[in-house]
């Protein structure tokens, strides 16, 4: 585990150095026009969506749409730049609105946006830079690129409300459960591959491909994630873990671990994830279970069939270094779990 | 006070009947597509939107979409009813997020959704309504309403943030405040009003005329608002008043009596409304400050100057049924207060 056979044969750690490489030049334009575009007389605006972009790291959903355009040969224009920066605005959005918190929630590790400027102040500048992806949009002037993240919009919504109605409900099972990680997480990854091969005017069938493998891809990120919140190793690496765990979240792990436990253990989930009653020993607990019924491995291995369906979305196109780069990604995203 | 002399002569109170009528059918059609599109597999979001839509009373704003339309000759086709769904989405979205409470807020006397459904709830149905706004202009296929109306998302966006900094800061001027309202309020008005004129594809001249026309529209019925929470009227025929008291709201009322008032009075409003410290009488003499400085008086009276802007902003409109709809509809909202 942890090494990966590439195509050549060679043994090598997966890494988003490729990708990376490609899209270097594109990036840096669209972190100028974030920076344009965040801005507003209100100065709150820019300072706390600053905040949340200056620490959203990778940039991984602009970086699709960007290598997206450039794997179907869109060279000329720049409205790729405009467009990934539409993505980013929009998944900066709902960073900002799932920070937003009931006084009955569990306050996180971290601190986020929400913590220091509170609940309104970080639903308002959320609202604002969804309004202005769509301003962006508009400008670029494509219905198909506004229809595409639009829907997303719609999805994502969904999604995220039907994981709010799935949280503390141990008895949900793994189709919802894919249902709500299609919504909230998948559903934009998907828009941001097809937002490239729109801009690259490419037939409908690369569309779907690549939408195909941004859903898949998106689905990956997120069960890779939910396996982190989880990972001993993480928490031996100084990182935050068990955030889901203290929310009540239930994810993919806790699915398997719950079906497969017996009836103490499923009183264990119940109370400490139904009832959010946690001790300080929970948490290890926790991990302990789904250790014993494989349920982080198996987590890993359901997200290894969606990377292989993302990779035989990318078929149609030609072997190159951008679909190389694709692949790693794949690879990458599953490789963190290690 | 309470009468006013219609163009005729007669005294009459002035009634929301004849713009009503004239957009009756097209309404019922709106509140159809509005159930319609608000629906979704995941049953909490028709549920919970379904609760604030209903609450949601007069539909103004799809109205005056309505009735610019009308005004504007568009007769045919149905491009009116989405478009003005759209509008109301967007309001109600705006609702939903204005229902957000930080854990400091104290509570309004009315049940909010958000207080039956949560904070998150509240957010995540609003993002969806927002969202499925936008999938129906992509519907309609105007990039020409798509910009209008992200734009005025975006402005409505900055007025609720520069409301959230103005609140519990009795410094705010007359300017600041009037940037707020022309934010959170007018900017809708005015957006709704110019869709009409878009879809019946006249001239920018009668665009820009009712989009002027919404616009101060949009002011008059704010401020009226604000008076209304500090009227003893209201409070004697059993509505709620005192919630922008409550929450530390700086409207007009309060800033022309914080700046007519001697130190002591001053030092009244700072308590109350920048520290949150109220007693059970302060409303009381709230009030009663605003009625010696005429600050209530006053704020109908500049209310009453946008109003007139409104009124000759229609001067380019040939005088018929529907323009005289219009004009009522601003002394409607201008006697609301008394």
């Amino acid at each position: 585990m942890g090494i990966v056979v590439s195509l050549d044969g060679e043994h090598k750690k997966p890494s988003l150095d490729a990708l990376t490489a490609i899209v270097e030049d594109d990036l840096a334009a669209v972190n100028r026009v974030i920076l344009r575009k965040m801005d507003s007389p209100v100065a709150l605006i820019p300072q706390l969506a600053g905040h949340i972009i200056a620490a959203g790291g990778k940039r991984l959903r602009p970086m699709l749409t960007l290598a997206a355009a450039r794997m179907c040969g869109y060279t000329e224009g720049q409205r790729h730049i405009a467009l990934a920066t539409c993505v980013e605005f929009i998944h900066t959005a709902t960073l900002l609105h799932d920070d937003v918190v009931d006084e009955s929630d569990l306050r996180r590790g971290q601190e986020s946006a929400n913590a220091i400027f509170g609940n309104k102040a970080s639903v308002l500048v959320g609202d604002f830079l969804f309004s202005r992806s769509f301003e962006l949009m508009v400008e670029d002037g494509s219905l198909d690129v506004l229809a595409i993240l639009s829907h997303a919009s719609a999805v994502i919504a969904e999604g995220e409300v039907l994981q709010l109605i799935t949280t503390n409900d141990t008895e949900t099972g793994e189709t919802a459960y894919l249902d709500v990680i299609k919504g909230k997480t998948a559903q934009l990854f998907a828009a941001a591959c097809r937002v490239g091969a729109v801009v690259a005017g490419r037939p409908k069938v690369e569309e779907e491909a690549l939408e195909s493998y941004g859903m898949n891809l998106g689905i990956v990120f997120q069960l890779i994630d939910d396996v982190l919140d989880y990972s001993a190793e993480q928490a031996k690496l100084g990182k935050t873990v068990g955030d889901d765990f203290r929310e009540g979240k239930i994810t993919l792990p806790v699915i398997l671990a719950f079906r497969r436990g017996d009836d103490e253990e499923r009183a264990f989930w119940r109370r400490t994830l139904e009832d959010l009653e946690q001790t300080d020993t929970d948490l290890e607990r926790a991990i302990e279970l789904m250790t014993r019924h494989q349920a982080l491995d198996d987590t890993i291995e359901r997200a290894r069939h969606y990377g292989a369906i993302a990779r035989d979305s990318l078929g149609i196109f030609k072997d190159d270094p951008i679909k190389q780069a694709f692949h790693d990604l794949i690879d990458f995203c599953i490789e963190r779990a290690h």
